[in-house]
């Protein structure tokens, strides 16, 4: 699967969250794209880079509940002429938004008034009528108050959002952790005890795996019984 | 009161959608500003223009669930720098949206799976985050398909839309059709026919207002003995 991250920022360079999901993001298979600097669109060009990804991921600080002009002049070049009405159904669309309020800011009865589910909604309709599957959003926020373990955690969030096949499965979750630990250079002692962890991830992956067979049996034998 | 049209669309000579309304809005005390031919932004004209006026229109055709970028631009650069922080709860923003698909895609459930308050929710969230008030968005869905008689109707109801104050009042809404009657040229019989509307629609003002006294004195009986 490869990625590409359309990220849509006009001053990135005063963008401590961009800089750090930009080193983030260099892993193999996900392309970063800065859009600001892309202006004007080679349209072309952008078609071949969305048609060469399975992933799209809209990344952008949000600005008036919306993303920064860039994207939507991306929206509205790119999927134009024909490309709008194409059925993308083997691609995913994903959005990771950074603000400067706290996460609760953006609940219903939160102090921005609406939840980011129905600020993104414009979005989530995009994905919609061109077929993709749209993924639940990654929200940061404030990230410059994180702690450095807040962010540690942040860009194993992101790195699993740009790479994780499919996204919101524990087991595939699982899996991918145990695959970035393998790939970790460690001293012997540290080894050893990431060795651990790992037995012990795949012992209760494999007894999860139990428990949801069993809970199929159960569910089948209720039909039958029902 | 003073209306400002902010009008966003790339292409506005190929629509006549907006050449319909821009005919329409020649009307005192109403601005035109096309957004598009205004790029790149004076944004210090920006903002005097949007200071000197009380009702602000968002007027554009949906593109990508949203308004074109060059609405989103202005909204970027305009919106910023303190002015972002600022009360306008004397202004006023409504959004006059035309679409290409009948009124009932935009339900949800609807072929556009989304409701047209969810998607225009940033729009409302700016208007909420700068104190003004928001007025419910006039749709005008395809306007191609319209009959003279139609069209007839969306012009009034769009100078309606620009400068009725307050927007959503009956009683204010026949006072402002009575005062565009009399402002019509008209010959000696039409004119008696439409004295006669007139008086009609005076008298039925009259028994609303009435009405509406009456039904407040039951309230604040039922409150008492209550």
């Amino acid at each position: 699967m490869k990625t590409l991250i359309l990220m849509a920022h006009p001053h990135v360079d005063n963008s401590y969250t961009q800089q750090f999901l930009a080193r983030a993001a260099q892993i193999e298979n996900v392309t970063w794209h800065s859009l600001d600097s892309s202006m004007p669109f080679d349209v072309a060009a952008e078609r071949n880079l969305f048609l060469d990804h399975d992933r799209i991921i809209f990344q952008f600080p949000l600005y008036w509940y919306s993303a920064p002009a860039s994207l939507k002049e991306w929206e509205d070049l790119v999927l134009a002429d024909q490309f709008d009405t194409m059925n993308f159904n083997e691609k995913q669309l994903g959005l990771v938004i950074s603000t400067g309020q706290p996460s609760d800011a953006y609940e219903r009865g939160g102090t921005e008034h609406f939840g980011m589910g129905e600020i993104t909604t414009p979005f989530q309709a995009v994905a919609l009528k061109l077929g993709m599957t749209f993924l639940p959003p990654l929200i940061i926020s404030q990230f410059a108050y994180q702690t450095d373990e807040e962010k540690a955690q942040l860009l194993i969030k992101y790195q699993r959002y740009l790479t994780q096949e499919p996204l919101n499965n524990l087991q595939v979750k699982i899996t991918w952790l145990i695959s970035r630990l393998n790939q970790l250079e460690l001293d012997e002692a540290t080894k050893q005890r990431v060795q651990l962890i790992m037995t012990e991830l795949q012992n209760g992956t494999e007894r999860l795996s139990d428990l949801q067979d069993t809970l199929a049996l159960i569910k089948r034998e209720g039909e039958i019984d029902g």
